[in-house]
């Protein structure tokens, strides 16, 4: 490993922070560093929102279901899915943004993730810690209200950046042969590894709480995905011009 | 700026490799480094397929539109979105996976996103150049049955890492005044930064084509988004358990 590559296998999310704010330079230089990622075709469908209003970071954190630290952190920050920017450009130019397409939906939320993940790498760097914050999503609709987000631009997260006041473990992985795999897909081994990983959660957990979670990944993942998602995201994309087509 | 965030800023797409092989221990510290990413309630919805087949190589460059880098690149990976494997966790708990939704499918997406950025800050570390393929969206059904995927799987992107035989410029991006919003969404700004983004571009490519290439950023987004993308994703996705509900 080298330095990076060290840094990169060192993260965990970070949810208590010291009240130190960041200095506007070195959010500059955290989101330039979002900027250089790659984006597809060059479309650059990302806009970030800070958000530096107590009132409004209180009604966010509490949109999330009552996460705490997105008032708290040192920064916070919408990463927000936008199309409304290039189809202004094709307006510009004389033509008519085709509208609604799913692949673009797919773009515009790759682009933002992408972007995203390099900020949280640059911020790492800087001793910053960082949370991602999928909980807007339980308020799609009242968040974009929030930010006043016009048509063609939705939020896909949110990011809490901070100095860390706490210093969590690594959550351990999945056994890597069970998520890389030689010219096709494989599963004859997805149950032993899923059997092995559950072993290795329940310890997590166990040690983490002193015994007061026990739980493996499977059961984890049971009650994450054999309920319904956030039904409301299908019709709030389509509200705001996603996923139509 | 230190070394993390100049290496980030240093980012553009390498298609041009030499024929050096990656050693198996760099692939894994590359994709160890994507499994430490960030990930949606740990639910890890990532597959990664190496692909090492010639044919099978030659068979997706040609996929991806004639992208000859993908059949020679030191490497090549098709990134897949995975909710076939935490599907099975949950079944192994007695649960029914809630197929379908919307939600899933973008807390898939970006978790993939996420780990393959991570890949590429970490093979960029040891000098890799790095060329993402979404083109592979032009076949997806064609690119599942080449690499088997079951159901609840789909691949969103390939990446070609290798050994860098170019050193292209780092492509300008749109002014960070037009990226970077506080509090609320502005969009008066937009005209401006687009027209003063489209010199810059414009520049860009007469200076990297040696004059042959005149366009601006306005005029390539007509041509991409002015017109359908991929119409095909939508169906091909549903086929595959995606956005169903």
């Amino acid at each position: 490993m080298n330095a990076v590559t060290e840094l990169l296998q060192s993260h965990r999310s970070i949810r208590k922070f010291t009240d130190e704010k960041l200095s506007a330079a070195l959010i500059e230089e955290i989101m330039l560093s979002g900027q250089a990622a790659a984006t597809s075709s060059n479309v650059q469908a990302v806009s970030v929102i800070q958000v530096n209003d107590p009132e409004a970071r209180q009604q966010l954190a509490e949109y999330a279901g009552g996460q705490p630290y997105v008032a708290s952190a040192g920064a916070f920050f919408v990463f927000c899915a936008d199309l409304n920017r290039p189809a202004q450009a094709c307006e510009m130019q004389g033509g008519d943004f085709a509208s609604g397409m799913t692949e673009q939906f797919l773009i515009a939320s790759i682009d933002v993730a992408l972007f995203a993940q390099n900020c949280v790498v640059a911020a790492q760097s800087h001793g910053l810690g960082i949370c991602y914050i999928g909980g807007l999503r339980n308020k799609p609709a009242e968040v974009s209200t929030l930010l006043k987000l016009p048509h063609n631009v939705y939020p896909v997260f949110g990011l809490c950046l901070g100095f860390p006041d706490q210093n969590p473990e690594v959550k351990p992985r999945m056994p890597l042969s069970s998520v890389l795999m030689q010219d096709q897909y494989k599963q004859d081994s997805h149950v032993d590894n899923i059997n092995t990983y559950d072993e290795t959660v329940r310890e997590y957990y166990r040690t983490r709480t002193g015994g007061k979670k026990d739980s493996s990944w499977s059961e984890e993942m049971k009650k994450l995905i054999g309920k319904e998602s956030r039904p409301h995201m299908r019709e709030f994309l389509a509200s705001k011009g996603f996923t139509l087509r």
